[in-house]
């Protein structure tokens, strides 16, 4: 039975990439050394770690005044991170559309003076608040928003225009989708979702915004620190950063971020549609902030749910369980999902409501 | 040709766990995922996850006193970790017998009063101090040591037997061989030497310990969250753990720490006896202190040096090039270093000292 992977990260992978990876796993590049067993401070390594960083920087369009991270401790790290180094004034916005988005918050708010600059707690992070014409607080250094969010299936369509450093957690969606990534002074991802496995945590930084870290920050946080030594400054997380540098291989192939929108926005469109048509399943997300990755559903009883989970399991079509604060189901519906697995379960829902209307 | 990689971290990995590995990428289990991308909340990941702390547990004898942690940054990022978690006085002991015990002090200097009480670095660290009789500052929260010194090729054969918590950097010598680890209050490794690979920190901690860190402490680094979470506070290295997980059964399949021991001493003793016997090569560490873990040796010149690491490259003998610091050649001999590999050496040491006398 083809299986399908819908979980909402650690999530499914190119079949490309698992297969290069599964080839090469016992002898690289004819190094006669798997990419596990190899010092960081070697060539054959050195060569993957630079193409990976290369990558991003070609397929996301970042012009020189980038720092490219290769980083540990996940996206939580980087929630204290940030302000440790990017707090000049003391003061920073936050919008909070989400759970992590309030993590990122609250772990701030130990280092300074931050401001929740506007939420959509008000109706269960169902929509994106509205970013024209908002204001930054008076000598923040920096406006965080968190652009895609998982476990509520939202999105950003509009970028906030503020003339602060603008701070993105895009975990969930980076490149997803044609964005002017240049816009952002500081963008960070965990890997497990469009970028490879979990292991790695992307940082990208403008240069001048590393100068200056606050005096309590930990060495291993600095981004200086790690920019001076093209993040080797001590051992990283090498295979996770190898099957990142095979992911975006696979990206730049298929033809880069253009043609993974297109394939993203036919697949959230496909499945949107069938709910919204649907009797037996609604999403409750405003529609102008659907998120093209994460799609969550309900139908109308918890054991219906439950039922659902289950038996789309025994199909092949796995994790979609829905996360604890929402319930029902969510399809993660990653880069690295076919239009297949989308069309597989559209199918699978359609039977389910027949049987259950 | 059979290859032999005496890189010094990432290292060699056993065979067994590599086919183990390669096999079950693409499907691990019948659960038809990758480890690679599996949910970390999953009840499959969470039986890899508990196994690796289990048999950590059962092949170190540890008692119930301790958390198992599994976690990233490597050992530099618990360079800071430790005193942020554990200094309650303010003070703390180091003995310093090389570079990353030169690290740990120089990093814990920033958050109290710290104390070099012993260093071996008047002989440029080829001797691991008295550790008899060694008297720890009054009201020090505790005292660090570097178990084996990955750069010099030094080892701790006999413990400070000290009424502080000892705490002890064990990456690159942890289940190498017998040792009373109930002994220490704290034992923290990168996996990438003798459990694994990169991107996996473990962190071993009398429960005690962890309640009191200190208010600057970031939450990612915080013992007791971690803790209370069984390490899974956030997206964990889920495949570095995995592969921890393989490589510490195939340490119990073997016959444990005891088997290995006998091992890595017959390979250390094979290797230190030819060079003692040798006319060419030499090691300056003082023979009861050497590691058998790291084994550096140098000829009578730098370019002799040179010809060697580069001819050994040629007959499949990898990685052979010393740390900068102390220059010549380094063999690492980890637990996966199978003794053909150091008799391969020899041979080929034997050789090159024939044509080059």
């Amino acid at each position: 039975m083809k299986i399908y992977n819908f979980s909402a990260g650690p999530a499914i992978l190119p079949y490309e990439v698992k297969i290069q990876a599964q080839r090469e796993l016992l002898d690289y590049n004819n190094s006669g050394m798997s990419v596990m067993e190899m010092s960081h401070r070697g060539k054959v390594y050195e060569s993957i770690h630079n193409e990976a960083i290369t990558l991003l920087k070609e397929l996301m369009g970042l012009d020189d005044d980038y720092y490219i991270l290769l980083l540990q401790g996940g996206a939580s790290m980087q929630f204290e991170a940030i302000p440790l180094n990017l707090l000049q004034n003391g003061k920073a916005d936050y919008i909070v559309t989400g759970n992590f988005a309030l993590k990122a918050y609250k772990e701030a708010k130990k280092y300074g003076e931050i401001n929740e600059l506007a939420s959509s707690k008000d109706a269960n992070f169902t929509y994106i608040p509205d970013v024209e014409g908002l204001a930054p607080t008076q000598g923040a250094d920096y406006l965080h928003i968190t652009t895609n969010n998982t476990i509520f299936g939202t999105r950003y369509t509009k970028l906030p225009n503020v003339d602060v450093p603008l701070v993105a957690d895009m975990s969930s969606n980076i490149l997803s989708e044609e964005m002017d990534y240049n816009k952002f002074s500081l963008i960070y991802a965990g890997a497990q979702k469009n970028l490879g496995i979990a292991g790695l945590t992307i940082v990208i930084v403008k240069k001048a915004l590393t100068e200056n870290p606050m005096s309590i920050c930990p060495t291993m946080l600095k981004y200086s620190i790690m920019a001076k030594n093209n993040s080797l400054y001590n051992t990283p997380s090498t295979f996770s950063i190898y099957i990142a540098m095979l992911t975006l291989r696979w990206l730049k192939s298929i033809g880069g971020v253009k043609e993974i929108q297109t394939r993203n926005q036919e697949k959230a469109n496909l499945l949107y549609d069938y709910i919204d048509n649907s009797s037996l399943y609604s999403n409750p997300v405003r529609p102008c902030d659907r998120s093209i990755m994460n799609v969550p559903f309900v139908t109308p009883s918890a054991e219906l749910d439950a039922k659902f989970v289950k038996e789309a399991q025994e199909q092949g079509l796995l994790a979609l369980k829905g996360h604890r604060l929402v319930g029902g189901m969510r399809a993660s519906i990653y880069n690295a999902m076919p239009l297949d697995g989308v069309k597989k379960l559209i199918e699978f829902m359609k039977k389910f409501e027949l049987e259950n209307a």
